[in-house]
């Protein structure tokens, strides 16, 4: 057993937005930090390769201050490493480097922990370090501590999450203000929540990244981001929201995992959700997760997904649980389903069933709602509803729900539509959620 | 080091709905949790004062049974105890007699928790065995785990909760059916939501021991139930949700401890809350906690409050940790802040400020308006609105809402309104809460 330290001693590589969220905190919060712990937090070392440009409040002679990750990682005054870099090549070095050198690491990277999250916790396991993760997704919600430890004793059924803020910013600005997708997107590019290149976020990359990871860790399989569905939120507008709440839902950018007998069932698509679930409520740039237990039920998890400082807190958060470990000697225990990580069994999309929302727009005419419910039924597909709002004549929106059917069929009545010359562009096709209470 | 043992032992000591849901889950999910330890999680003993007519799906020859309590501590055979009983005085001394044997144990038990749960949690301590009590308040829901581990680098400025199920479920019913408060209460009790004798419930007592337990551990400090001011839910009626919906709230049974920097102001009693507020999205028996963090914001946390197998989840969620740190050998750490546990400083109610809804029933005639108008202004209190919705001339409610104003000064005008012989019946007046996103 290793002999009691007076101080556990942390080197934070990388110190831009999450790493400066996570030296305010350990700074201010010192003196709690300490009467909760028993003994001090204290950071010795910064790295970045701008070091010399970083001004951090507070880091006065005592803290060592580096250009080079090597020289923080190789410090024997440094116990912990948090990996605060983002990217995934130097960041995966410094993460491998450290726990060689037995060092317990702390990642807030969910590209690497998308790419190569297993290895890593792998590596840490065989090297008997401890591994934090929990500023990985969704920052600001403990949902790594959840899985892990809180309701670890249960089998959980399904996780459906809000992952990612900017689409979910864009999305509930469409449903109270009205506005059209792409205003939304400008307005949310000025006030900084949507980058110059929103890709990532509205085509729903990121949100498959962390889904990747959450699926992971909640069904203890391995999960590559590739192996799920993905679709963005860019065609959704205002008459989508109009129809939802006719139809008492409203429409989320929905990251899915369930559990079925014979694998995972995953996707990242805009879905209609019940007004009824709680889901619908998360506005603006919240992330969520609401996950099913066969014996705990429903449990719903929300806070902010991103930002210095509640990332900064699940950073600092996962230091404390290591620096406890490591000062009691503690053998370190890899998270939950790691140690026998497997890969996913990923059940195909086209075999998928849903109630689906089709959405046209259409040059008003004739025989409209027959041609489309002939080839719906020739696809076998029951039409649930018709809904229709008032619109322009050369470009009307309507709505057919439709009962459950699967992807293959769906995308089967999509293709022969294709053709039909009253079309003003392709059906817009969204699931139906039904889940929760 | 403790040699590595090749399963660890429990003994669950009481097997009513809680500890029934514990067996099951640990039965239905051996292998799972087998994998997600590396080592089986066995129950070997279970003590009932009644174990002669329990039948338990599964219990055979290999578990032993027994009506005392004393042989399943003593039993060399069990590693970790649960207790399971309720009520204060056996429970209490089965988990004294485990934590002086050296055993770690968990507990469900929200009274005895309330009452002696610092002395509980220093014994544990002082004999090095490690304590769970995840299951205590809101079953479902791991609080206690997120607030030990998921986000204990953060400073917690505030906690908010519904804590009740009984109570959420009539309030949600009076909201959503219109029908009176007695007749939802009486619904409840045929339903089984509500027992013979609601009191614990529709008062706020229940809560108010669960927000004891919470402010705790949110703010590493010592709360007596009885410093908690409170008040029930049983003068709340349809009408109030009509009002509370034109002021865009609603009215939930919320308990709320906030940090100031001369202590914490406490409470458990009815408010509005508003309806942007994912609060507000509480339905049914369901139990919500709303943490607001000096640095990570406002996260939320959702799911089932009771319940046997929700519960069981808890329940064997701890025994999971529990069982690892013996196994790993770890000198258990009890929770954060109860080492340096020390009596709250609690802010007097009378000096609780908030604007207020004033629900009065009068006999209408000339005058009211400007008598109660009066009142408020001679105590120093401004009128924000005054709302009326139709209703019988001799028995007609309406609501004045009011700028903040403390505790006593409300108090004043409502002693001061008691002798106005327009007045139905005595004004029911709540907070109207204002936090959050």
């Amino acid at each position: 057993m290793m002999p009691l330290m007076e101080r556990v001693r942390v080197g934070l590589a990388g110190v831009g937005t999450v790493g400066s969220g996570a030296w305010k905190i350990l700074r201010e919060n010192a003196g709690e930090i300490r009467e909760r712990l028993g003994f001090y937090l204290t950071v010795t070392h910064l790295s970045s390769r701008s070091i010399a440009d970083k001004v951090l409040e507070g880091a006065d002679g005592q803290v060592r201050r580096s250009a080079d990750w090597r020289e923080l990682v190789a410090d024997p005054e440094v116990d912990l490493v948090a990996e605060l870099m983002g990217g995934t090549t130097t960041a995966r070095e410094v993460l491998e480097a450290a726990i060689r050198a037995g060092k317990p690491v702390v990642t807030a990277n969910k590209e690497l922990l998308a790419q190569a999250g297993a290895e890593l916790v792998e590596l840490a396991a065989s090297h008997r370090v401890g591994f934090g993760m929990e500023a990985s997704v969704a920052g600001g919600i403990p949902v790594h501590t959840v899985l892990r430890e809180g309701i670890c004793g249960d089998e959980l059924e399904g996780l459906h999450g809000i992952l990612n803020g900017t689409s979910n910013f864009i999305l509930t600005r469409i449903e109270r203000e009205g506005a059209a997708f792409g205003e939304v997107l400008a307005e949310a590019q000025r006030l900084g929540y949507a980058e110059a290149d929103p890709t990532a976020d509205i085509e729903g990359f990121d949100a498959r990244s962390k889904l990747a990871i959450l699926a992971g860790m909640a069904f203890g399989v391995r999960v590559e981001p590739e192996q799920i569905a993905r679709e963005g939120i860019t065609r959704i507008g205002p008459v989508d929201f109009e129809y939802a709440r006719q139809l008492g839902a409203t429409l989320r950018l929905l990251c899915s995992a369930r559990r079925e007998s014979a694998g995972l069932r995953m996707s990242v698509r805009p879905a209609l959700v019940p007004q009824s679930n709680i889901l619908a409520s998360v506005q603006g740039s919240y992330n969520a997760i609401y996950l099913q237990g066969r014996h705990g039920q429903d449990t719903f998890y929300y806070g902010r997904g991103a930002g210095s400082e509640p990332t900064g807190v699940a950073v600092v958060s996962d230091l404390m649980r290591l620096a406890r470990d490591l000062r009691s000697g503690r053998t370190a225990v890899p998270p939950f389903g790691y140690p026998h990580l497997r890969p996913a069994s990923v059940l195909p999309a086209a075999e998928s069933v849903a109630p689906r929302y089709l959405r046209f727009r259409v040059r008003d005419q004739v025989g409209i709602i027959s041609s489309l419910a002939s080839i719906l039924a020739e696809c076998g597909i029951s039409v649930d509803a018709v809904l229709q709002v008032p619109g322009k004549k050369d470009d009307l929106p309507f709505v057919i729900t439709v009962e459950p059917c699967s992807e293959a069929s769906l995308g089967q009545a999509l293709a022969s539509m294709a053709e039909l010359p009253f079309l003003v562009e392709p059906p817009l096709a969204l699931p139906i959620e039904r889940f929760g209470g």
